[in-house]
């Protein structure tokens, strides 16, 4: 048994293997022929994503959980997260009949304030950002006499998170690079102590999202503005814990980051050729093997698929907007006559080329063209930039004046 | 080994379980909890999404190639496919060094045609629907002699496919009854006769999409038109094999008939629970353990995911259409007076309501509303539909006259 005030070793993460193995899932661990060829280093894909509550967190929450004192126990539990630390705190916590409070920033999407309320987790929504949020949490915890369960720095919870690489180096000893995404830095800092003390030279590259590259700053003296929007939410934070940082200063090889677009093209590759869906954090150590292609090149490469929690509506822009890059879903702007029959033809030409029309739009008032013209936006589906190339050629061959609307 | 022509027993498909077994993927078998709990049964899934092609096809296909001659396979083999049975056999030739080619109908999305170049297939594409491809298919395998590769009925194809049931039940004996996809029957009879060999007891259902309810037709002497689009075209199937119709008279115990919304709903489940991506056709079965409940109450039912070549866009659709559908995208129809300060009024509204604007449009010209006066669309995610009529409630009492639009 290890300290939460401690930083684990590998005998901690063991045991903590063993306290959770029966309950949390060793998640498929696989190498993906598609992704390691089109990436140029074998790709051996950890399915953290399809933990019951859809994130590795739940490896930390059981293993702090279940060293309760009975007396803790029956107090019962605090913590504060808007996402899979949340989930994973609540399930377990009502699995094994411990009172659990969730504290959670008001804005939070019903869905997860939902999802949390259905593990029989009183929910709290206070605050308006992760900061606010988590002060008031503290403040409950001491007033209700709650035990905190911090998200990442906590040496029980760093020894659970710690247990993933223990299974992957069980299943494929001969990785020589493991890619983890860093939030608060729980998830590198235990897997970074169990995969050196096993085999002390693999090598740990830490991943970080551009507009959150809190630990990089850190590590590389930087002072890199923390700011922004990102679809990776899940490791969107600005400061990692005091152990986590210490470990991964110690043991983490380098970190790397990536944009928004990266893991964008991530979610997609994983969602098109392995049909698993992951959120921007679940993606981002794939998004970083495909941007720092030197860190990996001819090594095995075990990739930490961390999270699944993603909203249906980001994921269908995700979907929508890489068919918009790759040219398969394309805007005309035709100048045309105001006449009846040009639309028929127009489309006529576009249909007879292949091209699936999706959306057709007129633009009279603020054209600067003819009063008896109008601008005619045509966004259409085709099966790719040749064809859409084909169909912009066939317009302007007919004598329609025609662009193609890059974004 | 059995015949092209003769319906296999379980020694055949037993057969073919150790041919292909060292090459297609045993796929997770799993119990889903959730599931289980929103259906009342207890949902067991079989991932045949995540062969390498993404399809059980390649069961059969391999089963079948394995077994030509030499002299077959010098030849060379053609198939006709536009899906999941071009990919598995130009995959699976190619692994065996035997030429392929493969007859596409001429509309195949390039996405498809490349996926299949890619796997180092002659792609033949000809043909405006299935049927013309088909017939081409069978000309040109004369007139080159190629050894035709038909996509179902086949004896070595069907005991191919019907290895999927052996894994099944030795994973789990106890299960009740299968839910089955029905395009040409060739999974269905393969796995039928499998597992009614191994456990006579055990119920197999036959799952169709409503517009294409051929074999059900021909079971229950029915004459339903089988006619229009479905988001599972891998099942949309005029006229089911002869042998594996002669296999679903004997043992399918019944055929169930699924609707599109009920095959959209699965695909969401199977996404946004399971984290996994299915086609129309892959999620079919499990939309009708949803649509037919009294069939597997209380049962161990499993679930046959056949594939999950889904294309980005009809993936995304379906992900947006449910969310209008639950409420958590509405559209509000406003009518308002066309002046200064009108729309940040209730945009603003709208916003302190919780409510996020997606989308703006004014309707001046149709509208029979007084020409000073206009009509606003808004756009709006909501977290559910509880909020979406809070902020209606709140637009009205404003004096405002909204309206909430459904579909």
């Amino acid at each position: 048994m290890n300290s939460p005030t401690q930083i684990p070793d590998l005998n901690a993460i063991q045991e903590a293997a063993e306290r959770i193995g029966g309950t949390t899932v060793n998640t498929r661990f696989e190498k993906s022929q598609t992704l390691s060829h089109i990436l140029g280093t074998d790709i051996w894909l950890k399915f953290e994503n399809l933990q019951f509550t859809s994130s590795f967190k739940e490896r930390g929450a059981l293993n702090k959980l279940l060293q309760l004192s009975a007396d803790e126990k029956s107090r019962g539990v605090i913590a504060m997260s808007a996402g899979n630390h949340a989930k994973a705190v609540a399930y377990h916590a009502q699995r094994l009949g411990i009172p659990a409070t969730i504290v959670m920033p008001k804005n939070t999407p019903n869905v997860k304030v939902e999802d949390t309320k259905n593990f029989g987790a009183r929910v709290e929504l206070e605050g308006h950002s992760l900061d606010e949020s988590g002060r008031y949490a503290q403040t409950l915890a001491e007033s209700e006499n709650l035990v905190f369960i911090h998200p990442y720095d906590d040496g029980q919870i760093i020894a659970g998170q710690g247990t993933v690489a223990l299974e992957m180096l069980e299943a494929n000893p001969d990785l020589d690079v493991l890619v983890i995404p860093i939030g608060g830095g729980g998830l590198i800092a235990g897997n970074a102590i169990a995969a050196k003390a096993i085999k002390p030279s693999i090598k740990i590259i830490g991943v970080e999202v551009e507009a959150y590259a809190s630990a990089y700053n850190l590590l590389h003296g930087k002072n890199a503005v923390l700011a922004g929007s990102t679809i990776a939410e899940g490791i969107a934070v600005k400061e990692p814990g005091q152990l986590t940082m210490q470990v991964i200063r110690e043991l983490v090889d380098d970190i790397v980051l990536v944009d928004e677009e990266a893991i964008e093209e991530a979610i997609n590759q994983l969602v098109t050729i392995e049909k698993t869906v992951t959120e921007g954090a679940g993606a981002a150590a794939l998004a970083a093997v495909a941007t720092h292609p030197h860190h990996f090149k001819g090594l095995q490469t075990g990739v930490f698929l961390c999270g699944a929690n993603i909203d249906s509506r980001i994921l269908a822009s995700v979907l929508m907007r890489r068919l918009v890059r790759k040219g398969r879903i394309v805007r005309f702007l035709i100048r045309i006559h105001d006449l009846p029959g040009t639309l028929a033809d127009i489309t006529d030409i576009v249909g007879s080329a292949g091209g699936n029309i999706l959306e057709v739009s007129h633009q009279r008032m603020f054209s600067n063209v003819p009063v008896k013209d109008a601008d005619l936006y045509l966004t259409v589906e085709t099966r790719d930039g040749e064809q859409s190339r084909d169909i912009l050629k066939k317009l302007q061959n007919l004598g329609y004046h025609t662009t193609l609307i890059q974004d």
